[in-house]
């Protein structure tokens, strides 16, 4: 008796699928790894719409007709869903034993075992070793952080050439069609996204995020952009070709920062420094995190709740980036060992509501002694 | 003994997520439905990330920090998971049954199972009133939509201005700095896309396929653009701060369509107008989708292999938009019946390998007598 490895997902938003057929489809399809030995060959069972398109685009070993399996499917008398249809692929193959990914659907699994299926979830990913990249794997991710990078100096440039106004409020070049207008979140955040489009990444969600705003790590920030306060801005797009991300944060602030937010940045920006220098093959991420939340702790900077509202460092110093914008390993109090050719962030930040807050966040691969920083850009905190 | 529904995912990429929380969330969180007799009351257990933001700015009826209810879970000494943080939070509520979307992680199911606990996969969407929309949403549907017709607009007035070089190949207009260079589908793409990023909405992979490659549905096209060519743009932007779709799809030709293709164009357009005059309340879609295909046929536009590769009409007629780009109800053979505030895109189309493809779609609003058209725009073929 064979096994076999399922996946039934579409692959834009799911990283194992997109992973093994290097396909982008909207919609789910069906994956199937039969194994046979050492060997596993992977099948894609596809509609119509998408067939031709997986033939000459996927990675795939054999692409079928979904429509075939479908009929076989009906033929035994058995309803109609992608499950079925699988099973009927599997059926032919000799198949009852099935891994699948942790996220697969509960309610495909009980279709496949009320057929007889034994069905195993795998602990996370179908493909635990996608937290080692590829070479070519690596490419990709440089070139997504090269262009974050350059619509980060964008955004930097725009606020630099910007004005203040009397009562503090961030405006517009004299060169520019709304010169003199307030600045907001939405005018930096069109600066940074309108450049990547155009250079083949799509950016979702760029958090541009001033004063109180940015004292909420996953705020988007919205309306005026206020002088003297921190602008968190943090950007991570996704190559249309390919589906690997970017992913880098700087906080800025417009005119002069207080001597408690200079503090702060400086603190943060030691931190970043510290984990940067300790990234290695071999290395606990737990004792990355931990080493900064101790720096931060002896700067006078706590965690924990003020006023009701968390304030601190309290979320994990970075995590991996791939065909997911958040995937293994997790650089966090929970730790993992880091190996040669993992990609991840460093990213500690302090947010206070009365401060507000700061972030800064680079992209690494991780290497035999050190690592590579993708990244490769200035920390300035004032811009004039 | 009290039932709840629960759902364990990111909401940027899970509708029924988004639609319960009315929250971008990246990574996965807990949401509880406690069913206490008609009433059920939305928990969200949310990480020292994201707990303040889901506080503000979630429609959910309580927030709590998770980590509260994963030390219970560790004290019970249950593994660190997700489905045990969820599984305190339901045992200290006396819930031993729980119903989950059809896509919960089997994972997180056999956990809970193990922990004692009744899990019922619904489907589908665990909120299937989702096909309906508020007027609030058709509002949000609205502007998506009208976002997308002024960025097709864009790319039709750039081709209209563009110019045939003696090979036949569309060239930059007059006045642009690439003045005289061969145009491609990733220029267009890209008039489309800054465009709309600067309006608030994400476009992604959209389609700008010409000639051969206008004969796959889901090519998204890249390379030169030809004259005398079909060129089908298809555009599908996501707003940004509601998570609302909108999609429509034109096909052009710059310079002279063949007169196969015309008749192809006509028969499309026809088939599209047929769709429309049919879309009302009552009505089955597959009568919708049949009547199209009958005509395409009686056109002499046949639908089945054409060497080796699919040819005519091989997808469905139109989906459903809203959170997701293709939900309930489907307008295919499978059939549905359509209800009012329902909105489905009517987009049928022919394609073969020797003359390339046409496509045109609509996205309207299902009322009792009709439908409104969001999309409300012309539809011409050729662009001199």
């Amino acid at each position: 008796m064979k096994t076999a490895k399922l996946l039934i997902s579409g692959s834009e938003h799911h990283a194992d699928m997109l992973y093994i057929s290097g396909l982008f489809v909207p919609d789910p399809f069906i994956v199937v790894g039969l194994e046979v030995g050492n060997k596993t060959t992977w099948h894609g069972l596809l509609s119509p719409l998408e067939v031709d398109r997986a033939k000459v685009q996927s990675k795939l070993d054999e692409v079928h007709l979904d429509t075939v399996w479908h009929n076989k499917a009906k033929d035994k008398g058995w309803q109609r869903s992608l499950s079925t249809t699988a099973a009927a692929f599997l059926q032919e193959h000799q198949v009852k034993h099935i891994t699948v990914p942790a996220d697969f659907s509960f309610l495909y699994a009980q279709e496949l075992i009320a057929l007889g299926f034994e069905v195993i979830p795998s602990p996370a990913s179908l493909f635990p070793e996608r937290v080692i990249k590829s070479e070519a794997e690596i490419e990709q991710l440089t070139k997504a952080e090269k262009l974050t990078a350059q619509s980060m100096l964008k955004a930097e440039q725009f606020i630099a050439s910007c004005g203040i106004s009397n009562d503090g409020m961030v405006t517009f070049p004299k060169d520019h069609e709304q010169a003199g207008e307030i600045v907001t979140s939405e005018a930096i955040r069109a600066v940074i996204e309108t450049f990547l489009i155009g250079q083949g990444a799509v950016p979702s969600h760029t958090i541009v995020a001033c004063a109180n705003q940015s004292a909420d790590p996953h705020d988007m920030g919205s309306g005026v952009i206020q002088a003297h306060q921190p602008i968190i801005i943090d950007i991570f797009p996704r190559l249309v070709t390919s589906g690997y991300w970017g992913d880098m944060t700087r906080t800025y602030v417009k005119g002069k920062a207080s001597d408690k937010l200079k503090h702060m940045y400086q603190t943060v920006l030691e931190g970043q420094s510290m984990g940067l220098d300790m990234v290695q093959a071999g290395v606990d991420t737990a004792n990355i995190h931990n080493d900064i939340t101790t720096h931060f702790d002896n700067q006078g900077f706590k965690t924990g709740m003020v006023n009701g509202k968390q304030g601190g460092f309290f979320h994990g110093t970075g995590h991996g980036v791939g065909l997911d914008i958040h995937e293994n390993p997790r650089v966090s109090s929970n730790g993992a060992i880091l190996e040669e050719r993992m990609v991840i962030t460093i990213e500690p930040g302090l947010y206070y509501a009365d401060i507000g807050g700061v972030r800064l966040e680079d992209l690494v691969v991780v290497r035999e002694h050190g690592c590579d920083n993708l990244t490769n850009f200035h920390r300035t905190l004032e811009l004039k």
